[in-house]
Formats: C-alpha cells, structure tokens, sequence
C-alpha cells in the first residue's frame, strides 16, 4: 500500500470531511488505501456515536481495518444499492479523472465506486494534477500476460509486469490476476485510453477511473477543498 | 460442450478445410467446442505425416484433446507469436461477427484467436444467421455478479447466470470467473455493444466478437463454403 506523498493530516482532514456526507442508514462502499483508511476510521467513530450504517470493503485489508473500527459489514450481493463510495485515488486531475491501484484493488474498487449513488474521492494536495499522467494498472488473466504486453505496448505504453515484495515472482490482485503499471505519459483523452484498455483482449480491469468521482475531497494545510467547486 | 446443431460430416469437412491453412512450423492456437475438435484431429493426421507445429490450447478441454491426438504443445509465453488459430462459434453472421462462449471458453479463445495472425472460423451450416442473435456470454468476477447484472440489464440485457450440471450453482469458468448468458435480442452495431460490456467495471471478457475472424470455413452437405467469397 503506498504511503508516500502528503501529510497524515492532510488525508485525516479529507477522510473526516468525506465521511460528512455519509447519512445514518446508508450502506457504504470503503475504499483501499492510506487516505481511504482515515474515512473509515472517521466511519467507525459515527458507528460508536450511533450510525446505523454497513460497510462494503474492496479489498482484504479494508474489511480487515473496518472489523477492526466496529462497522458492521455486508455483502454487495445483500443490498439494494450502495448509498455513498469513499475511496482514494493515486493522481486527480482538473476533470476528476482518477488514476488508482497503486494497492492493485481497482477491480474491486471500480465495480463498488461506480454502481453507488454518490462517490466522493479524498485525497491530499501531493495527489492533485492537471493531467493524470501516473502509469495506469491494468490487471490482467494469468494466460494473457504476452498478449496483452503486446497489446499495451502497440497502444504506446511501456508496461512493467508488477513484481512482488514478499514472495517471488508477480503480484497477484485479490482476484487472482497480474499487474501491469503502464506507462502513457500524459493521457489528454482519457475516455479513449479507458476504452481502448478495456477492449484488450485478456485485460480484467484498469485503475484509470472517468467520469465516476462525484466529489473529491483535498486535505490541504488548513482545512479541505472541495471539488467541483460549489 | 455445445453439441447440437448441424451435422458431423460437416463439421469435420470444415474442420478439415481449415487445416490446409495450416503451414508446417506453425505455432498454432487450437480453439474450443465440438468443431473446433475436428480441427484438432485433423491437425493430429498432419503431425503424423510429418509436419513440424507447435499448439497453444484455449482450454483444459482442449489442452487434453492435443495430448490425445499427439500434437506437441507449447505456452503462449514461450512464442514469439502465434501464427492461426482455427476455432469455432455459436453464431457467424454476415459481417463475420461472431458470438461463442457456450463452453465458456471464450476469455482464453479471444486473447488467442486476436493475438493470432491468421483466424480461421469453423462452422457448420446450422450456425449462420444474417445478424448475430443468440445471447452473448459474459465473464463475470464473482465479487462482481449483482452489480453486472444491473448494468447489464440497463444495457437492455436479459442477464441468466450460468448454472452448473454436475456443481452446485453457478457454472466457474477455467479463469475462476461467473458467466452471464444476456439476451439482446438482434445485434445490428455489434461494434458498439462490444465496447459497452467490455466497459463494465467487472466485466472479465464477453463472447461477442468483431473484427477478428479472418476466414470463415462453413462445412455445408456436400462440401466448404469459404467466407469472405474468395
């Protein structure tokens, strides 16, 4: 999980701001990550003040950090509808185009991000960019790692294979699947790169998020942005 | 497997014709379904008089039918390319669209038969239609199964998820995946809905494929019909 870049106080200010929007009742998808993991804290203490609210995490370290904040937790499958997402992101840019899986839990993310009613995005002022430009993750079927390679490549990608820290080999997502972070440069037409990935043969998901972001929450030195502007 | 439809001979007189494709040194991508089979015994027949190719299964099925037939197998990752892939379809239509999945195959089959420089299509006449029409299937992360769905059915999908014969529930697919079975109805811009299921966050690959076949061998009563007319 990275960790680097902005202040602790900066994403503690924009997970305790996100949570603001979160009303008693609702069911709550909890996102991956460092600034994520501040709203779930912040979730956890409207618990002990009395919100009847459910958790839906996207990864295995999320459900293991919301067990341990008191949330009470559901299954995607046993609900209506997912009320509100928070969840962080590794760039923003100026039209809420979000780059994520830095913590490879995209898939998850994106499926839980974009079928709630509202998602709000929380995030440190390191993370804020005109154009996102970081390398995009792309997770990828097992079989499909030379094709697929292959196929970024032709997109004008420089794709590295994710490797792991504490086992040998790859890593391999929650899903099961590899990673490749790839590297486009400055994406400008973000809405044709998420769909020329998303048509590759082989490719489960990419953590290049448009047109999903609701709000986005920025912790900055004295307080918390809010954007779109209101 | 899907079994029905259309005759043996004809199968086996298209799965025939695309083997003379087939030249000697070949890296070969070997596809799923009964005529497809045919394929496999007939390239079987080619290895015993001598030639010298290398195949690439697009399912375990698969996989154990080469080892019968004594065709030497290899990894997509130990080849620099894969020189034609012969596989089936459930559907061909005019524009040689093709919709396949049946066996659930079709993730692995569309990461080979795209990366291939040749794609045969084999097919007996039972499986030409003017518009592709049968419902397509769709590979599914099981975290993912009630959020798919809704957006399937927003995509104006009837959505049944698979089940399994000789399991209970639902039909797991070689990669660990769920598969929908969504009824469209007629598809006339297969281009378009291609891009929209490919779109869906969950979505691992969906069994409508477009623009990739390059040959069509359909297997008729007294001999081949060879698409595009030649």
């Amino acid at each position: 999980m990275k960790t680097t870049g902005g202040s602790d106080e900066q994403k503690q200010r924009a997970g305790e701001k996100a949570v603001e929007y979160v009303n008693d009742g609702d069911i709550v998808g909890l996102g991956t990550g460092s600034t994520a993991a501040t709203a779930i804290d912040a979730l956890g203490d409207a618990v002990t003040a009395g919100y009847d609210i459910r958790g839906v995490p996207t990864s295995l370290a999320t459900r293991d950090r919301a067990i341990e904040q008191g949330i009470p937790l559901t299954q995607i499958e046993a609900v209506d509808q997912i009320d509100i997402a928070i969840d962080g992101a590794d760039q923003v840019d100026n039209e809420s185009t979000l780059i994520k899986g830095g913590g490879a839990a995209h898939a998850r993310e994106k499926v839980i991000d974009a079928i709630a009613d509202q998602f709000i995005v929380v995030a440190d002022t390191s993370k804020l960019v005109e154009t996102v430009s970081e390398p995009i993750p792309v997770s990828v079927l097992p079989m499909a790692q030379t094709p697929v390679k292959r196929h970024l490549e032709s997109l004008g990608a420089t794709p590295t294979l994710r490797s792991a820290d504490r086992k040998d080999g790859p890593v391999i997502t929650d899903n099961g699947n590899l990673v490749f972070d790839c590297a486009f440069g400055s994406i400008e037409d973000a809405e044709s790169v998420s769909q020329s990935l998303a048509g590759i043969p082989g490719v489960v998901a990419h953590g290049l998020f448009v047109d999903l972001a609701d709000i986005v929450c920025v912790g900055t030195e004295d307080g918390v942005d809010i954007y779109p502007k209101e």
